[in-house]
């Protein structure tokens, strides 16, 4: 299983058009198809973020949302499945075709796929999760004024409304990004359990590449009538990779980003790459503060989980070595 | 197989909020569970069109274009099949766990699905797709000398270009829509194959409930590399449901509207449901214009399409009486 960070299909520095979104996907997948030329029958699946893509999406969608009524956030996300996994699709068909022989005949599916929350979950009444750009004070204030936005809220208001509007404001930690230090953040409650997991596993079974979960899955309650429904939340795609990885019975899950490894004392003069980390030390680093929050952090948490629900192998590493990092060459790599 | 028309999702009086299509969905669903009641094991793909959620993205995405890259229309496609197919998929979900017994069990998944077509399609050179809203003759006039659009271009240029703009108006036929006479189109290609069939008739043989080929499909042509490569075009999705109806060997083929029966001489005096007919018959009847270009025409090729290929039973009824229809008691029934 193989969860690809942002970098994977939109560089931070380019504006997201579609063509550049393509050539980005070409280069992953020839990532993909590096790793599979190894192992041709290799039972594959595939997540990946949205956080750009539904970042643009949101703010397409109100800024016409004079003539077109806005989508709200859980049909968002389901959107960016379909986008996402169109390109993903349809550009791992076409590298496994160029690379022929046994490669040539995987097929590839990209699923819709929701993965349940609780209504209580505590993101809800305190949203962690930043999406789109950055604001100026300045800017975050008029959003403040004119559009109705709240900045930096005491955390205790449910923002699990139907509306699912939650439209709240916070200061961004860590400061490096002044000065526009304010972001719109959304609840990101813990994933519980991937809905379509069976579906997935079948596929997979069947020799299917599958593109599932992505964006962290559609974020879904089971509301007071029994009823899956949809919620204004974004989840983590590390952690909900995870649940797709524990529920398929993965061996193996590769977190690809754009670091090779993760650190200790990241940040730190005396920052240090982790090399072959257990549970317990990983733990123990998690809880002595080592990993970015948001970042590096979710992704540790993600492959701890993943080891003490059954999985072999869990690595952090950079897409661009992914296929060496599988040979043990590089990349932090946890076990049990 | 089932094929949704437009009203499945989105009533023409409706805006088109999440609200209202989720409302419109749970009658769907509420359809299909009356079918799968009598039938408790039927294997059952499903197909649904896009055209008012495409061209409200496709507004959005313009609208926003100076904050944000628009994406081409191919991913736009994915985007609807990522939206409409969550909220079917999650509405199925809840309807057959609530009808429960061997339904409750019923597993239900949405794909990502690209229909191939020809590079060399009569359609890309004249282009007949109407999307999107209505244009008086000086909306049209105002788009052209401000957006750039071309109004009735004689056939003949190629609009299958790489930026995949294609800005076509056209005055709408027949002209009972005026005083907005105008409407943009894109080109409308035959669909050749289903690039997924493989994928859906294994899923739909274990007895899971497919959706697919939301929207007709993400069209796509095989380039002059051999890769699948997306295109400006719009698929009809009757015509494409069938392809994949005729590859997953389906034995029956519903298609849903918001008409109880074709009719012969359709919109004159004597209009006449049609209840039974053959191939040969619905042939002669297509040739001497009885069927309406763009909606009931495609819909009556479908089935014939359908049926040479080896299907057992067409039937185009309105959703509402899909149940009925298919115990024989309404609707035009097509057979070999």
């Amino acid at each position: 299983m193989i969860a690809l960070g942002g970098n994977a299909i939109k560089q931070a520095d380019e504006r997201g058009t579609t063509e550049e979104q393509f050539r980005n996907i070409v280069t992953t997948c020839r990532q993909i198809v590096k790793i599979l030329e190894k192992d041709p029958d290799m039972e594959l699946a595939i997540t990946h973020g949205n956080g750009p893509q539904v970042g643009n999406l949101l703010l397409q969608q109100e800024k016409a949302s004079d003539a077109i009524p806005a989508q709200t956030l859980d049909v968002l996300n389901g959107m960016t499945q379909g986008q996402i996994g169109y390109m993903l699709q349809q550009t791992l068909q076409n590298s496994l075709r160029e690379a022929g022989g046994k490669l040539g005949r995987r097929q590839v599916i990209s699923i819709v796929n929701q993965v349940l929350v609780s209504r209580d979950d505590p993101d809800f009444l305190d949203p962690s999760k930043p999406i789109g750009n950055f604001f100026t004070k300045a800017e975050a204030e008029r959003l403040a004024a004119e559009e109705g936005y709240v900045i930096n809220p005491p955390a205790g208001k449910k923002y699990l409304d139907k509306k699912m509007k939650g439209m709240v404001i916070k200061q961004v930690k860590p400061a490096n990004v002044t000065p526009r230090p304010f972001r719109r953040v959304v609840p990101s409650p813990e994933p519980i359990r991937n809905v379509e997991a069976e579906v997935i596993r079948l596929l997979v079974e069947q020799g299917i590449i599958v593109i599932a979960s992505g964006g962290g899955g559609i974020p879904v309650i089971m509301n007071e009538q029994g009823r899956l429904e949809g919620v204004f939340a974004v989840i983590d795609k590390d952690k909900a990779g995870e649940k797709m990885a524990s529920a398929i019975k993965a061996t193996d899950f590769l977190i690809l980003s754009d670091v090779e490894y993760a650190m200790l004392n990241f940040g730190k003069e005396n920052q240090k790459p982790i090399r072959r980390i257990s549970v317990r030390e990983a733990e123990k680093y998690l809880s002595e503060g080592h990993f970015l929050a948001g970042s590096m952090g979710p992704k540790v948490v993600a492959c701890i989980r993943f080891l003490k629900n059954g999985g072999r192998r869990a690595i952090i590493t950079s897409l661009h070595k992914a296929a060496e990092a599988l040979e043990g060459r590089v990349g932090t790599h946890l076990y049990r």
